[in-house]
């Protein structure tokens, strides 16, 4: 008998109809035999309606007090989920964060999961249960609830399957898995039926929100093997798994397995006359104020010194704020773009084919397309572009490395 | 220094205006040098709605289920509540039932409270926080959350009140405390100043839904001093206390205090030849079923046995079915009369004084309207008139016991 966690985010569980046919998924798959552990995401759009409600409140919302209110929307999906398994017939539990022994640190909205006691499982699982457990939520060591940050059910399944031991974790969502580029700009997008976790966790770092980066870490870590799939098809999705497994599967080595991209960037360009101790600074006090900085740059033209990097779209104003008060009293001239986009090329080894970043200039450069940074990493090169040709750039991108004939060697069984 | 508990209801949370409202009156009482422990409903609807998603569902329900589903409404109090609380400048903490110690039994939906570790709601108050807990939920010792049925939040605020010895417990809602009868139905209704705890649990039992009976009951076992007032307004309500110091209080002696009354009843009328054991099945299966039975008569009339009582108009169908089955081999006919009122005059002494009985037989006939049920008990008298009759017979009292004058000694300080 296998012990089987199924994860189901919330767009799968929106309202009545959709909650019954989860239910009957997860029953079909403890009929077959399997121990079931479930973890699910708040209904629908509850989370962004608990999050405006705090807003109406305060702009400066308490930690604390914000964990207590997102907390609310897990435990409505697990005992919708739990009546619905209960009223089909089978033996149910629900069980909250806590309940299921999820031990976070005391980092309110983002904690990190220190521990699961994983008995409180174990026990209801050796009574037959299926055992429904709320994502996204954890108990701190002052007794309080605590949330793992954005996408954290995926965190919480990932991390119930690698203390659990579970033979399979399920990530049920409305994809059908992970695809070499987003379908509904490229058509003829493919669906990928294997793909290593650092490819997983570059696309996911490059705008693919299929599965939540850190949940990919901690697959990776505990070498935990991931199906992303469909909650309304019955079609096999993409296994995530190590880099041994995929080149077993892939019947021929695809250099490029996916492109990414991420219109929700900015690019700031500092110019300054002395740049001593500013980026120093600037990276210091970013960090602090958790803002992530990519593709820094920094070169001198006629005197000045120019310093350019990118940041997410949604650290905008917080980065402006600090940067007035870092250049204070620098003479400095500072401009933001917010109409470019990233563009990520992921494959195992690029850059060990150096062809393959030429490549990647040909392909744009042909397109009328000049990328204006670019960074490359062990599996993944990105490019800032404008926003208004990053669709046409994925396309020819896809086109050029054939991404559309990519096919995989075996079946899931 | 006093120690507060506040309680306010879900109509008192309805929204942020709202909440940011009760926000403000909690620092006021505050800042008056108080130490406040506020306890508080789920807001406006929000049970409601929650029962609603249950009910798309499934039609039964598991009731751990519920409970876990029902407890969100109250953390969101909890913590939208302590938001505001917080960015108005004041210490302040939110906790659940569990967090703060209020242990129950395994009954989910209708638990009772079994003792109140107060330990670590005093620790919150020490370090000068005002403590928030969600009301209506506890622990029980299968260490799952449970509810304390419709009302329950009163309970717990009482409940508190007690087990913190607090200095007062007041309860507020959108009315400014308890009336001689519904102000919405005679206009020159007046609010009571002091009311003695028998007298507002039978005011509660018969209709009135300022309080919720239980919590009565164990504000008169504890001996706990409620205030019953308004959100919105500064007026001082009714002060729910011992019957020593209603007397004490009271200028002059009121044989009635005031009148409730409740149109969600129906009156089962059974005809059957043999009545052996008929009206102990009914007793005794009614209330394995948790209907309550009022009211009951018996007398006999052509040989057939004549059986009627009153039942809650929610029950109608439960009784039907319970009913049916009893009488199943009996030979008998049951009839339902859902178009009934109940009317109860309330006040202390009524038993002990007959004209008082008389007194609205007199009132009642003179208007035309025939009780056609009648039971008296200590400090009320009730009365099954039909239902149309009843805004007339609530008015007729009202006049004939002059409750419009009713005045008090002291005015609250």
């Amino acid at each position: 008998m296998s012990l089987v966690v199924m994860k189901f985010g919330g767009s799968s569980l929106a309202d009545a109809d959709k909650i019954k046919h989860v239910a009957g998924r997860i029953i079909v798959k403890k009929k077959g035999g399997n121990k079931i552990v479930a973890v699910v995401s708040a209904p629908g759009n509850t989370t962004d309606d608990l999050i405006k409600m705090a807003d109406k409140i305060t702009c400066s919302p308490s930690f604390r007090e914000m964990d207590v209110l997102l907390a609310t929307g897990e435990m409505i999906s697990i005992a919708l989920l739990a009546m619905a398994i209960d009223t089909m017939g089978e033996k149910v539990i629900s069980m909250t964060g806590a309940q299921a022994g999820i031990l976070a640190n005391e980092d309110y909205t983002h904690a990190r999961i220190k521990k699961i006691n994983s008995q409180k499982i174990y026990n209801q699982l050796a009574e037959d249960n299926i055992v429904i457990v709320a994502g996204f939520q954890a108990l701190n060591p002052r007794g309080d609830v605590t949330t793992l940050g954005r996408g954290g059910s995926d965190l919480t399944a990932v991390a119930l399957a690698a203390a659990l031991k579970s033979d399979l974790c399920e990530i049920y969502s409305d994809v059908e898995g992970v695809y070499t580029t987003d379908p509904r700009v490229v058509k003829n997008a493919k669906k990928i039926n294997y793909i290593s976790y650092d490819e997983m966790l570059e696309m996911a770092n490059s705008g693919s929100q299929v599965l939540q980066s850190r949940s990919i870490e901690v697959a990776k870590k505990f070498n935990v093997e991931i199906h992303s799939r469909s909650t309304f098809s019955e079609n096999e999705g993409t296994i995530i798994t190590n880099e041994e497994k995929v080149k077993e599967k892939e019947m021929e080595s695809f250099l490029v397995s996916g492109i990414a991209f991420d219109k929700n960037q900015a690019k700031f360009t500092i110019s300054i006359l002395d740049t001593i101790n500013v980026v120093l600074k600037i990276f210091s006090k970013f960090s602090e104020v958790n803002i992530n900085i990519d593709m820094l740059s920094q070169f001198v033209l006629d005197k000045n010194n120019i310093i350019s990097f990118i940041v997410n779209g949604n650290d905008v104003k917080k980065a402006w704020e600090e940067l007035d008060k870092i250049t204070l009293n620098c003479n400095a001239s500072i401009s933001c773009d917010e109409h470019i986009a990233k563009i990520s090329i992921i494959g195992i080894g690029i850059k060990n084919h150096s062809f393959v970043a030429a490549k990647i200039f040909k392909i744009l450069y042909r397109s009328g397309i000049v990328p204006n940074m670019v960074s490359i990493s062990e599996i993944k090169m990105s490019c800032i572009v404008n926003e208004s040709d990053v669709l046409k750039a994925v396309a020819e991108l896809h086109k050029g490395f054939d991404l559309s004939k990519k096919a995989n060697k075996g079946d899931l069984q």
